[in-house]
């Protein structure tokens, strides 16, 4: 008799995105007349920029020719990419990584979820609170957060690490130690970052009590201030103790191309055993590699001329970023990030809870934004806005805000 | 102090494929003027449908236009193509699958390894001997396939279902019960097919003892004769015992494209549990779905013209597959498959073992095809040769080992 995998059960209700689009979704039914703005969701809006779909256009062509017709790709992504990434993201900021310690994969998200597998159960996870729920949740799918305590909105055998007003929204050092750390700057939600020298606190503490942290750089593209590291390979001793995942979807807007990569350095050891050597058998055994169309858009990222197209796309985000930002300041709002990432973190007026201020946005302004609470329970009575709309959407977004407040 | 996965520490070696590529390259390097005949891997050389690459630039231009461009994909896949799979896959062979119950993916080995993640670790598998290796290797780093015996190269908690000659390679009911059963016909490596009747059976027998069957018809383009089934929802009852696997790899050339899909039928429960909720929950969580451009690839797989195309290119592979079978029949090879299947699998000759039969192949004739013994204990003594080779070096590679047998 076969028995489903029970940990699946503990977890409740249904992933935060899911639940946004089914009451969007009930509201835009109920409402056929009223335009919607979706600054909720972090997906982007703008359409890929000309030196990607250039590229995209020939691989395809490729694809047509018995001659350039590409199968299987190697199992840790083509070399013309990793070379790519290598060179770009890494040395060129005076990182040591090479690219044979760098996975190409069909996204951040995927990979997000997937890096836990190779560690034993029996781990003990620290999250930032609040933080992207496919940390936590693909935690408790493979049974190593203990029970759901529905009170707190926790689980018992997670170390959540605060991020709130009180600390600029950045962790602390966690009380108890765990054993693997999720960390994630530019930070989703809030927007927050991290300085070089705070972060080398947290290298060489990962390195002192044996922890492997866990670094999601997917939003390094948005920092624009001196300081704020792009990778965690920039502090001393990174390659021992972290993994490093990026994604293309923000940077370059391929959250509908599904493009993405970890670096695991082949110094990085738990005991005797390289967790290289553990994730590329995963890789090569669970998983079949991007397309090779969507690693030659990759590539063309790298580009002298898709960094540039690139730098504008970021650019208009920033500005939207920037609208919003200065907007609800004006309104009254208390809010931050937005600076060196493409999401503001606001506290929601009047004590709501950010489940209510969600309700209260959508029908009143007819803006759709993210719940705070939905990221872990420091999160609750704040809410995201996201810079991936259009420029025009995002003005007018703010300017109901505004109007709301009557300001 | 971060711990590893133990389980990934079991796997002995590395990843079949992984393997033969490493003894091709250094072939190859010490041997620069030999021309070598890839059999082996079951990639496809075929260029892409003009169907297909005509779909793929239309969505690429579709990325261009803030008007058209696709961002994040709906959870289960676009509704584009899940209708055409549920219309041409299921529909039309008078299946009761609806579009709701698929799942698109990027690809049939990925589905086929993660699976196996909404299961309890403590489900017993049965799998046929030899069989493609990722479904034992996935369980394995699952932990769920209890001490690797090296003398006899299986697993002490796998049941193992051997698929022999004297039983015509397909599989019978095994002894112990099983929780899960993986299937996967036409069968990779053997070539060998399953009657509807036959599989019938194994239905009644997964409803009547409360197991799941895994089932993978990722080779189903390839069938060629009446009574063998191309999806397992042909027989009674299969709703509520069997998830259904897809590949676009094999009947498409989508190797390096990278799509497939998982059916979990909404009737199927474990105990109140069911299965469809919690798949949903893993891809909703774990992946970001397939990019929007190769789904758009998908569905012209489906168009009038691209099965038209389509159905030329099976029956190239499938020309080669005869050409394969005679010809190794005329050098005195015992040969099955290659009828159903691209897949021919050959007994050595003079008692060799499968490695020594690849090397002896690869030194004497330049030719590289698949040990059987990398698909399971009952593989050794036996190869596989794939149709997924050019004409022309099909019929090169063949006449090669026909001149070594002297005929």
């Amino acid at each position: 008799m076969a028995k489903v995998n029970d940990n699946y059960l503990k977890l409740p209700g249904s992933y935060l995105f899911s639940t946004i689009g089914k009451k969007v979704n009930a509201f835009a039914a109920a409402n056929p007349d009223k335009k919607i703005i979706r600054l909720g969701i972090g997906d982007v809006t703008q359409p890929l920029a000309p030196a990607i779909i250039s590229a995209l256009h020939s691989a395809v062509d490729e694809m047509a020719d018995a001659a350039t017709f590409r199968g299987y790709a190697p199992d840790l992504g083509y070399e013309f990419l990793r070379n790519a990434i290598a060179e770009n993201d890494y040395r060129a900021r005076g990182c040591d990584i090479g690219a044979d310690e760098i996975f190409v994969s069909d996204g951040a998200k995927c990979d997000s979820g997937n890096i836990q597998e190779i560690f034993s159960t029996d781990n003990k996870i620290a999250v930032c609170d609040p933080v992207y729920p496919v940390y936590v949740d693909t935690n408790v799918m493979a049974g190593r957060t203990g029970t759901y305590q529905a009170e707190t909105e926790t689980w018992s055998d997670v170390i959540y690490m605060p991020c709130t007003a009180e600390t600029d929204f950045a962790p602390e050092l966690p009380g108890k130690t765990p054993d693997l750390i999720y960390l994630c700057f530019p930070n989703n939600p809030t927007g927050s970052t991290i300085t070089r020298s705070r972060l080398q606190e947290w290298v060489d503490y990962a390195n002192r009590v044996g922890a492997v942290i866990i670094y999601d750089a997917a939003y390094e593209a948005y920092i624009s201030q001196e300081g704020v590291p792009h990778s965690i390979y920039e502090c001393q001793g990174a390659r021992t103790c972290a993994i490093e995942l990026h994604s293309f979807s923000k940077n370059a807007g391929f959250t509908g191309v599904r493009l993405g990569y970890t670096v695991v350095p082949k110094d990085l050891k738990v005991g005797d055993v390289a967790l290289h050597g553990l994730w590329a058998r995963r890789h090569g055994t669970k998983y079949n590699g991007a397309p090779y169309i969507v690693q030659r858009a990759g590539e063309a990222v790298y580009s002298e001329e898709g960094k540039a197209q690139l730098q504008k796309q970021v650019a208009y985000y920033m500005n939207n970023a920037n609208y919003i930002l200065e907007g609800l300041k004006a309104a009254g709002y208390t809010v931050s990030g937005g600076v060196n990432a493409p999401y503001i973190w606001l506290k929601t007026p009047g004590n709501m809870t950010s489940w209510e201020f969600f309700d209260y946005l959508l029908e009143q302004a007819n803006v759709v934004g993210t719940p705070g609470s939905g990221f872990g329970p420091s999160g609750e009575g704040y809410f995201r806005l996201t810079a991936f709309g259009s420029y025009e959407n995002t003005v007018e977004a703010i300017d109901r805000i505004r109007n709301l407040s009557g300001c």
